[in-house]
């Protein structure tokens, strides 16, 4: 049955090629060294363009990842009321996407993120971007220790959706989203609010990278 | 300069005919369901030559795996010495693996995990056959409670090696293994052998997979 269509959002090709763009200019020069000028330039596009079709460099960053939620959204529902509460939150939050309908999108971002050192790379500069830089000020944790509690955190996360959803290991693959809750909730808790003793003067201890 | 050489470990050619044919038979059959004698079958060679090469079923997993590290090895030295300890041994031991020469073989272990369903299967396997089954009974859980505490634990120790050697996120990829012991060992301590008020009963009223 043919219908008139409305107006049409964007070519498809067009998008695509912003996307990729997008990618290879995350991967190769972090979030902070992409520009949307060099985006559209490799993309042979406007720059109008590509805000017109994702807006903000945090949206293109999270379109070229395919990403199943905005960590932002995240972050303002675990956030927002009782502060003993915040791990629970995190991991009910977290756990209602990836129950949901965005789930498939997930493993798929998880798979990328694994494949290659290059996606590796790439999924780093969206967790520096998108969650360590955002999260720790609005837990109001020190920039010092707040970037370790917040990877100690995601990374927990990152281990449960990898052995229930990638691996799909029981009892925790059909284990109800609040049995995790429950489990998980504390753990994340202390480490992004409680007291972690040692933990802080080891880490400034080392040497760094070379 | 030509030397002789001494008893060779065998033909290279069946070797890795033995390896194919054993990761087909434990993704597909599972590790209760492959047999050695199924194997060699499937690899054209005789079921003596497979316990030759290989051993014991489980070294033969290992081996198709090409696993960093016998789990079994990680169990022992987890659990010889004080019981208020195995959480901080237990990340201790899982550390100095992934820090070492096996560091890169775990990678590649991760990423062929994660890399498809089949080989997210095999894993599995791997996991409930060489880590639950093996550490409910070493750690002297109850059979119920035990695989759910076994998996939270292991599932947080896979998302501590996900972001510190695939994802390399900062702080946590230089932090010292020792400020990473601090902070996690507690929570794998928790999982292990601390109450855990509300998973169990949330756990066991869950409807069964369909």
């Amino acid at each position: 049955m043919a219908r008139r269509t409305g107006r049409r959002p964007g070519n498809p090709d067009t998008r695509e090629s912003i996307l990729d763009a997008a990618r290879a200019a995350f991967a190769d020069k972090g979030y902070d060294g992409a520009s949307i000028r060099a985006i559209a330039t490799s993309a042979g596009v406007d720059p109008a363009l590509v805000h017109h079709y994702f807006g903000t460099k945090d949206k293109l960053f999270l379109a070229a990842m395919q990403a199943p939620m905005d960590p932002l959204d995240v972050l303002d529902a675990a956030t927002e009321g009782d502060r003993d509460e915040v791990g629970a939150r995190f991991v009910r939050v977290f756990l209602r996407i990836w129950d949901g309908p965005g789930g498939a999108a997930g493993v798929a971002l998880l798979r990328s993120a694994v494949g290659t050192e290059w996606t590796a790379k790439l999924f780093r500069e969206f967790v520096v971007s998108q969650i360590l830089r955002r999260a720790v000020p609005r837990l109001g944790l020190d920039e010092a220790e707040g970037r370790l509690r917040v990877s100690l955190a995601a990374s927990h996360m990152a281990g449960i959706a990898l052995a229930r959803y990638v691996i799909k290991v029981e009892p925790l693959a059909s284990a109800p989203a609040e049995a995790i809750v429950a489990a998980v909730g504390p753990a994340v808790q202390r480490y992004l609010l409680e007291p972690l003793p040692g933990v802080f003067d080891l880490a400034e201890s080392a040497t760094p990278p070379a």
